[in-house]
């Protein structure tokens, strides 16, 4: 813990926490903003070596364990007590904690919520090398094991809103990796970051060309689905609930690849897809956003090769 | 189609249609603004008899089948003659037509995309007379019975974002109705009607209070199946993967409930559900936001009631 309050929003080092809003100084210092309780606490809990610096509004320290004081109403006490917890667990981590005035922290960023941490990009990458695949990822499995390795891949997803969404998704379906490919927004983008939830703290977020993309997927034996509506002349998508019912999804290792928000898939990229797959539209409405069709994707196919297992 | 350009922003007219915006005018005036060319299309196509007027950009309709005008690029181009073929179909349906300058449309909203209509709110809520409920709903069908029917319903749900987005997932997924129930979010406030990309006319939104919503349900014989990960000490929930292999979704008709994005569902109102269904989370993720919990559960239910008749 650092012993000194910071109290001066214009000091220098309070300055450069506030830069890494911009990709810039992202690509410059190799770090980025975490903002947040829900964000930091995942990243304290499940990166703490990416954690360098973490920066914790004044007197909640102070109030750990001190019970309520007066004048404190519920909500921010229970605030308050969540950021004390979340600042136990960084300092038997041996992350470095400062307190800073409401003011430095305002400067910081407004989506702070009393906390934030500062965290190296390149450790929580190199998390890719980590993905676990099954063994002989080409045999084909029973439909019941839970041991099958899905990966959730982006193809030129820009809005940072739904990068994010679609990070928690992909955790939350038990995927084993997210892969943003192409030109993609900036997986550290604090808008990103936050609407991850946390899960870019739990899940290997990887950035590739497209031809590495393949590679990589081809390497493991991993047959490439391009959730698409119109599929190409040679191969025409196959209807999801169709797919689920006669067991061919259940395979040890499978990527599904969602397309760009407006422009969906393009023909050179369905072409390298080993299948197409299509979520059926039931209703009127003309199609389902980049952030729906992933959950409903990801989840239907997690919640069929889990079956057996439940 | 009004002869007369409107080129005046300040005009009275158009300082009344800028003032849609605002829940308190939407009230008295019983209209509602509706912005951009998907949504403006679908009013026009599919509830023509509740569009009381329609403003588009000037020029437009003069460019309709002319080619290309010299100095306008493609998608702009593109942009004009999917405003001219939302107004020839909007006369055709007898629809006041005006044509206003850019600044004029500027007036009315930032969002306009060169078009927007001004909708009667009462009209469209009648349209939830004509929910089809199928005969003897409280009969055990077959699961692959495409007729059968499925109500989303809502708790609390204050996002307009999410409000929206749960509106189309819902169209999307054939839901015959979507209800707001007890204090939601006002479904005629512009970011909502933005959000349902032109799906709040494909299917009827109805507002209710708890009991009436519960007794709505109770008077078809239809089960209402609350979603939440916790259930009460009576009511365990059940996990959504089993219960779609089980079959025991397969009922003629259902309502599935969704609580308030932060608190869920209260224990008064899940002591009055039928069954309660949760999503299993597979990953580290804490939970699921409303938008995604709301698109899994409802097509998930969809494409098992639909899959014996692809």
């Amino acid at each position: 813990m650092n012993p000194e309050l910071l109290a001066n929003p214009k000091a220098e080092r309070i300055r450069r926490v506030a830069e890494l809003a911009n990709a810039k100084a992202r690509r410059r210092t190799g770090h980025f903003l975490v903002e947040g309780p829900q964000s930091v606490r995942e990243a304290v809990a499940c990166c703490p070596d990416s954690v360098r610096d973490l920066y914790v509004q004044a007197n909640d320290a102070a109030d750990a364990g001190n019970g309520r004081t007066a004048g404190q109403d519920d909500s921010a006490h229970t605030a308050a007590s969540v950021r004390s917890r979340i600042v136990e667990t960084a300092l038997e981590a041996g992350i470095y904690v400062h307190e800073a005035m409401p003011e430095v922290m305002s400067r910081i960023s407004s989506n702070t919520q009393g906390i934030a941490a500062v965290v190296e990009t390149e450790r929580l990458l190199a998390n890719g090398g980590s993905v676990s695949w099954p063994d002989g990822a080409d045999d084909t499995r029973d439909a019941g094991d839970a041991g099958s390795t899905m990966i959730a891949a982006f193809w030129q997803v820009r809005d940072p809103g739904n990068a994010g969404t679609v990070i928690r998704s992909a955790d939350a379906a038990g995927c084993a990796a997210v892969v943003f490919v192409d030109d993609c927004v900036d997986v550290f983008n604090p808008k990103v970051v936050r609407s991850t939830a946390g899960s870019l703290f739990h899940v290997p977020v990887l950035s590739m060309e497209t031809e590495e993309f393949f590679a990589w997927m081809s390497g493991h034996g991993c047959p490439v689905i391009a959730a698409d509506i119109y599929g190409t002349a040679e191969n025409r998508p196959q209807s999801l609930p169709r797919l689920l019912r006669d067991g061919s999804l259940g395979i040890a290792a499978k990527a599904v690849l969602f397309g760009n928000e407006a422009r969906g898939l393009p023909e050179e990229i369905l072409a390298q897809a080993q299948r197409i797959v299509s979520i059926p539209i039931y209703g009127k409405a003309e199609s389902l956003n980049l952030a729906t069709s992933a959950a409903v994707m990801l989840f239907s196919m997690a919640m069929s090769s889990h079956i057996g297992t439940m």
